[in-house]
């Protein structure tokens, strides 16, 4: 059970625009020089975060991204689920109905109570990155974080 | 973030051989008849279970499998590590010191909190699937399960 390595991109990333001046937008060209990530790659990763509705993509001379809502309003789950999908780690296909010891349809009206408690297991992990939103992170940071982060981005092409 | 099919089975087969009689046990030809599962697959995902402790393999002409300790002490956890293992679905690459933007490592001496956070996320899941037992799956059967689950076991080869 692995998250994609592109997952601890997206969450700096995200964290990153978070710290920007209002309205301000950085392109892919500087967070990939931020954190020395393969910018096409990274791309594709923002954009997918495009669509799940996390970040805006900005266009002109000074095109790139920033964050389509308040901080308070994007959740670690958001940003994971974008580039993961929501589907639940475990794959229930039914084998309780295959095989010598196969129960009847009747039976399996209601869901296989271990399927019940892996789905238990998932909400579980999904609600604790529910708790945690951007805003939550920045106030973790140092006080001095914010204007580091927005020198160091704008030092790069 | 997927765990493999074979999960659905270890689940299945450990609740299987917690409803036999006490010191009775089930060979992989039964319970892979039972569930209709490659045989050979599941012997290697029954072996991953004894490994774990989570099962007992028993030699001899009835030899087979069964559970290691009280179903009231063998968790959904055991039995999902087992197969799957105990590392975290987020890798933290440590990104956040490397790039224009690295921070040094005296500004790195405390765990970086988006991975503090993706791994509160993980023990979350632990946690909800640390509170299942065995036992506790069994007692959500219909009363008539053991009876019906040992007889259709015993019609296999």
């Amino acid at each position: 059970m692995k998250l994609p390595v592109s997952t601890e991109w997206v969450l700096h990333c995200a964290t990153t625009l978070a710290q920007l001046d209002p309205g301000a937008s950085a392109s892919v060209a500087q967070l990939a020089q931020y954190y020395d990530l393969p910018a096409p790659y990274l791309a594709k990763q923002l954009k997918a975060l495009v669509r799940a509705g996390v970040l805006t993509a900005t266009t002109g001379p000074r095109g790139g991204f920033r964050l389509a809502r308040p901080a308070s309003d994007i959740t670690l789950l958001h940003i994971v689920e974008a580039v993961d999908g929501a589907s639940a780690p475990y794959e229930c296909r039914e084998i309780r109905q295959q095989g010598r010891g196969a129960l009847s349809p009747e039976e399996c009206q209601r869901t296989c109570i271990l399927a019940v408690k892996m789905a238990d297991a998932h909400e579980a992990w999904r609600r604790s990155l529910t708790e945690v939103t951007l805003a939550g992170i920045l106030a973790e940071l140092p006080p001095s974080a914010p204007a580091r982060t927005r020198a160091r981005l704008a030092g790069a092409t």
